[in-house]
């Protein structure tokens, strides 16, 4: 069995390594190697961003495994209609997701920028904080990682309402659904949580107009693609002070260009791209099992409907 | 039935008022009152950090209640043996120790701080993450607090230990009790975490001699009382390297005196002992609870052994 390894940024070595090890007792041996130009046809592919030469030479892919909760970038290039796309189930960035939003939900909650401000200023005093009950969260998506991020928000006793394409029922969740159930949602959402695919129907959902439905001192964090997020829709409702703030992982442009006013605003905290990365040794681990799987001729979960978007 | 209000630094109106509608379908009636010296004698006492005199004169107290969860400055005052002493269960109060300890916990795990100063300078890079097997949350103190401290962090994967003066079983905590049980609860551990309720016995628990045990690069958290931590010790060891930061709530003197070294340690985040407020609505409530449980001759929980300190 041959499996391509073709992801950018990501050292090589380890992958190779982990992948042949992990499959080493297959039937008829593997063989991982770091994909380049002209070489032979791959059974399996583990991808990042890959080029489009990338598709266009490996026509032989039984399935490609993309590092990453999210395919969108992948999707972006000419598939066959019948390769089969699967992207990373948890993998350890759903517990990622958890905490990161938590800690922004937290801080902002709890007013905890201000009084690291004032303590710096020797100003001991009591920030009066506001009521949990004030405080409703709204995740958008509620894949594995929304969620695990929906259940998480509401142990800390936040009233929490997720939104989704399709209905779900998670306990302790206000669940709201599609378009008919959206309004309602931003209306009732102060913290607004972006864990949505990057699909063109999500593409700019975070705008004026919805951004404004939110209730007044809403704070958005963004977990999911800076393409969710129309930033100067953003910055304009933080001035008109209808947004408190935001924290954001995830930008239009990554790395985030010199001179963006991100960099230095005083109620927008950025952190790049980090709030959840794939885990290595969980990440091979998942890919080996669904090889075997798929080699057995057995479903496996993480399988992308290329038409929907993920 | 006559309720004494007797807090320092809380605005009374709100809580006579709170206790009076909540107790007013009482057999005989209610009267709650602000004391002041001379007053006649009550039934019932809410207290925060009461006089001695208050304690001398009021000699016909079926109960009083501590506002807070720590008795430890009630306790200093020479109260009559026979006095029933009643702490606050939970209120609200273990909620706000779960966000603000997992919050603590995140910023560091995930190493925010740095990120923020780096995003400050227009620095987008990446920092590698510890692992989370490499990160044991040691929680000290496994009271309805602790507990619920313990119970969060283990559910954001960490491994988490315990440790309290009794045997306790809890599930995914790792427990270890009494002073047999410390040295190997301290060796195991990499962030500490103080829920200890402040007694003789616990006084400087915190010190050269405990700390110095803990996993190298340590982390403390601190959400108790000042008096359980040598601040010098802790200073002494970050400087030497063994301590990499800590989260402090609580200090020896509060508010925190002018020119201490922690307003300014880079190293050091501090708060002006807000991780947990006392909630009104749900004290009152709890209290009213209690006294008609008192009154009809029932148990109540959250009495204290005067003589153990908690």
């Amino acid at each position: 069995m041959k499996i391509a390894f073709c992801c950018a940024n990501i050292k090589a070595e380890p992958w190779l390594q982990g992948l042949a090890a992990a499959l080493q007792d297959i039937d008829g041996g593997v063989e991982v190697s770091a994909w380049e130009p002209g070489a032979p046809p791959a059974d399996y592919a583990v991808v990042w961003v890959p080029p489009q030469q990338f598709i266009d030479e490996q026509s032989a892919l039984k399935a490609v495994f993309n590092i990453g909760a999210g395919v969108d970038r992948l999707l972006e290039l000419r598939l066959p209609p019948s390769l089969r796309v699967v992207r990373m189930d948890d993998a350890g960035m759903a517990v990622q997701m958890a905490e990161y939003v938590s800690q922004a939900l937290i801080r902002h909650f709890r007013g905890l920028d201000l009084y690291e401000a004032r303590m710096r200023e020797g100003d001991w005093s009591y920030i009066h904080p506001p009521r949990r009950e004030d405080f409703p969260v709204g995740v958008m998506g509620l894949g594995v990682l929304g969620e695990r991020v929906a259940r998480t928000v509401a142990q800390f006793e936040f009233p929490v309402l997720g939104w989704s394409r399709s209905p779900k029922a998670i306990e302790g969740v206000r669940s709201f659904s599609g378009a008919s159930g959206f309004d309602e949602f931003l209306a009732a959402t102060r913290v607004l949580v972006n864990l949505l695919p990057l699909t063109p129907e999500t593409q700019g959902i975070m705008n004026r107009g919805t951004l404004s439905r939110l209730r007044a001192g809403a704070y958005v964090i963004n977990v999911a693609r800076g393409a969710h997020l129309v930033e100067e829709d953003l910055l304009a409702l933080i001035d008109e002070g209808h947004i408190a703030g935001a924290t954001l992982d995830v930008f239009r442009t990554e790395p985030l260009p010199a001179g963006h006013p991100f960099w230095q605003h005083p109620k927008i905290t950025i952190t790049p791209h980090t709030s959840a990365r794939t885990l290595r040794d969980e990440s091979i681990a998942q890919i080996a099992g669904k090889i075997r799987a798929l080699e057995r001729g057995d479903a496996v979960t993480g399988v992308v409907d290329t038409a929907r978007g993920y």
